[in-house]
């Protein structure tokens, strides 16, 4: 864009937002001007204050509206994904989406509409395509070393169930929890999913019953390139974040496993002990949402395709969509019965 | 049974009937009195010879009638399994059977029920249940380590595919290989099946669609106690055989990697490199084949049930069925849907 | 200090002391005031405004004259450390100086002397002790976890020789390298050395026999709570920085292993491959690097006990001078027979 | 030798007598015709009556002069080693022989010459040159993966001290422990050793000092070739045997981790948990037993070099008295100090 510093305002100051901001103001090629959220107040003025953002409100359109602002950091909540994505491309603005970016296919695929129009960036939230460990493995998986992917195999387990108020409106296990591993299968696969069973339990609390979710899960994928693969999920894993992946193929296996927090081993008289895995996404994903936000504001000063965009966003949900349709209905889902359209190509990175 | 030695005869002189031969050798408390085979000549009579075992006849209905015998090893073909275990069993003769019983369930169950007539013992060969590694899970699993089990998780992957002619006749990927994960299933999560789905591909070789089979498969199980699990098979795994299970729980997950030839790791400007996994049966499982004809051995002269009966034996071929049921109707499939009798309790072990 | 806020000025703008810049910069509870060079010009002006660094000089005790200066970094060439922290303690700053101190145990000890005079803090930047894996290893130490400490190994080998005109000038292995060993020999032992046998080779690169210097060696220790210990070192590991210990004592051990760049596994038909270790000290050592500031800025605010003082440099030097004429008269050498002062007590932390 | 079985005589039935009968016992080329004790009664009849062994006898003599015994395993204690083998040697019979072969290295040597005179074979009970684990490293070595070695280390841990009734005769750690790890470091170094130093400790139990030894040693060797290792023990490991080793040279490191019972971890919210290594030399060695006696029969037959000759036993009982020598005078010492010559080359294998 021709010159070598974004100009970012950030739409919602909650956890995820502020951790996007302390990464953006190390990063030299990027400012922060403004952060706007409902609930702004002198807590957060404090908070900017602090780290030099010389604008806040409590108005999202304001920010938007800001001529030297190039860029949105979209972090509030997910309903107002979609209107602000549409608003932010018509100012011409470019945009970091947290994911999912809605609930409604529809609206998602006219967000992501809107942005093409527009002509400008739009980055999804999929933090895990910008892990460490993912990467070499989809690195392994690009070079060859493993011949054609066969069998692909993703557990994610988070280490706690979220508390029953965001279970309300988290959108259910598939579209909340389950839709980053339906992009890494993306990722790692290289290929589009073609058809989706997924068969899941309430086993951890029955308050995931109560608003017709379920708390874990095993979703089988059917992929083009003749893939299949498995993904396992569970809303408490006592031992800590569990975030594997496997991609077997006809010249080998290339899997990834968890990272720890150190690599002590202690021996005893009782056995061989070392710490449990990194605690959640926050310590896990630290270095991921780093690399995201600095590749975000790389693409824009390069004017290059960002590594995970809109269509990426439609297919992870019309996934998500499939398998809880799958679920309920007790058989596998085509993709072709999911609203929306598959789209052929990845972007490539 | 009142004695301290258990007089052996073994029908089916082929390479597993000889490896249980050979480790029945070392056991004190075994005594290989005869060997049949439908092509015995001066080859395995100079293998018996060597060894001391005076007895080599093509019958097996002769080996079978000897008063001097107390239990019969089968390592014949599938094929002769189910009249030879009713023949051993009308003559009273405890019986070590391969797997699978036979190809046709209610054959196998004829013959389990010939067997419980007879009030002879029943132990079938599924030998991973004497692994090490597996027997380890089970005893966490059991001992309450992990809690309940949520999650079951089996990877079985060979290092190359069977030739042609044995594929033809193998029964298929479900009831030939999975048959032992199937079994694995039920012995690690401690309960049954209740439904099943399989999705299965082929990607390694045309032979085996020729043949109406695959050599990939997926297969989700649901258990009667709430647990999910799943299942990958590959009839090829370039790097050697591999044989991993995990059973997530409400405590937590107790998994068993690889076996490997020795723990030597080489780190050079190329990276870190260790060698395979031990590559195939006979490596892997060397140590459980011996353990298994040992416990059969025990029961035998301390009246205990054996540690896989022929429940067993019809419990994972009516799972074998399911999933072949479900592949080919693209469906899950209730186990109650598949002919045979389910059994509440397995044998305590 | 009363104050929320260290200001700091940085001497000697190399490597080093621009990553603590940049650390310090993330701290909200620093504030970096001025850095100066010998050879400071428009290159370091632009790169301290960027910062916000407002002044930048040749003249180091001009920086050390500033009023609002409460503590300095002394990243300046290690001839310079001795009259730079005499000069800093005398103007009443805090001082955090890299290792080592000096080549001479006099100069070093009369440094620390004025310190102790002018009732400062002297932090030295053995940064290994902020290293995530070592604190956890001495963590179980100090817990008790593996009893009284009997055997202490160290494994510490760089991935390339640095340049022969480092090595002219680096004091030889013992003082440039193996000093940060000897320091977590006292910090992981929690003992202090009493006798020292060291054996050193040229095995890399005649160029350190040209400087009466070894590229490989093996030191023994003998610790005053009774326990013995290795530290082995090399100049070039190919596979990269490998950086290990292990506390082995009456009740176990506890072991740290390499860190590396991610977890992935790669298996084919070649064997079992993974990617080599962190390739140095910048990659392994990055987080402690912003501890080891980090927690001298706390020091500073909460007036605590720094974690690494003036004694842990004297004491470390000590053991490399005595390692230096073990290795030279090819015996074990009593640290009684080292000039300056054991002292009892290390500081808790 | 023309023939395809060699004949056994075994000397002295304790523990490791019987465990070489009964890994014997399985070899077809081999037949175990007798077997002596000074004890032998009728519990060791029955033993060898089960065992097919048709001579028992008090009389090592007896055995020793029997025609019909092609070789020795001498197992009887350490004393009568010298003697039994000087006599076998002049009965023309092939021998093992336990290490060490005693605890003087005249007669040592005297008993080589014996067997040199007499042209028939001497195999040394150092089992560990036949384990999975060492083999592959040293083979790595052999084939130069790791270049040149530079640094050696051997970790030898056993899991609980010996009674005293057996420290008391056993010659003291480097004769009775470390020698096995004197003879892993020429192995895997492919060179002699010219210097050795020695650091003991009593830290587990004051018995050991009663009896002039110590339970806790580091010793440093310098070889031939120019590499420098170090080899620590300690009799008392908690958490099992600990047998490790790693060859590092100028080309990367090749090491051999402990083996495990079983590869089961388990993972719960106090952390991860594996199983201690297998427990003492019974179960680590279990294989390495087996091969060793099998290439000892083989060298017969074949007419081959034995992989561990008498030259070998000296040298590791020469490194034992130097490193003794060493630990009583506080300095390191020369091997050209030692009695004995230094043979220039070791056997290829």
């Amino acid at each position: 864009m021709g010159k070598d510093k974004v100009r970012i305002g950030i739409i919602g100051a909650g956890r995820i937002g502020k951790i996007h901001a302390d990464n953006l103001l190390r990063n030299p090629n990027a400012e922060i001007v403004a952060i706007s959220d409902l609930f702004a107040g002198p807590e957060l003025e404090a908070w900017a204050s602090e780290r030099g953002i010389s604008v806040v409100t409590k108005d999202s359109s304001e920010l938007i509206a800001m001529p030297n602002i190039d860029a949105v950091l979209i972090c509030s909540s997910t309903d107002t994904h979609v209107p602000l994505i549409e608003q932010a491309a018509q100012a011409g603005k470019h945009i970091f989406c947290e994911k999912p970016v809605s609930m409604d296919l529809f609206q998602t695929e006219a967000a992501v509409a809107a942005v093409a129009k527009a002509g400008v960036k739009l980055q999804i939230g999929f933090n895990r395509r910008f892990d460490h460990n993912f990467r070499r493995v989809r690195s392994h998986v690009l070079e060859g070393t493993i011949g054609d992917p066969h069998i692909l195999k993703i557990t994610s387990r988070d280490p706690s169930p979220p508390p029953a108020e965001y279970i309300r409106v988290s959108g259910g296990i598939f579209m909340d929890m389950m839709i980053h591993d339906f992009d890494m299968a993306r990722y790692l696969s290289g290929s589009e999913v073609e058809e989706v069973y997924a068969k899941g339990k309430v086993l951890i609390n029955p308050v995931f019953a109560e608003h017709g979710d379920v708390d874990t899960a095993i979703v089988t994928l059917t992929f083009a390139n003749g893939a299949i693969g498995v993904i396992d999920n569970s809303r408490q894993a006592v031992y800590g974040y569990d975030q594997r992946v496997e991609v077997f193929g006809s010249l080998g296996s290339a899997s990834a496993d968890n990272d720890h927090p150190n690599t002590a081993e202690i021996s005893t008289a009782a056995g061989l002990m070392r710490d449990k895995p990194l605690h959640f996404f926050l310590e896990r994903y630290n270095e991921a949402y780093v690399q995201e936000t600095a590749l975000f504001i790389d693409a824009i000063i390069h004017d290059k395709p960002v590594i995970v965009d809109g269509n990426d966003a439609v297919q992870a949900e019309r996934i998500a969509l499939a398998a809880k349709m799958s679920m309920e209905q007790g058989r596998p889902v085509k993709m072709t019965e999911v609203p929306g359209a598959s789209r052929e190509t990845q972007p490539a990175n």
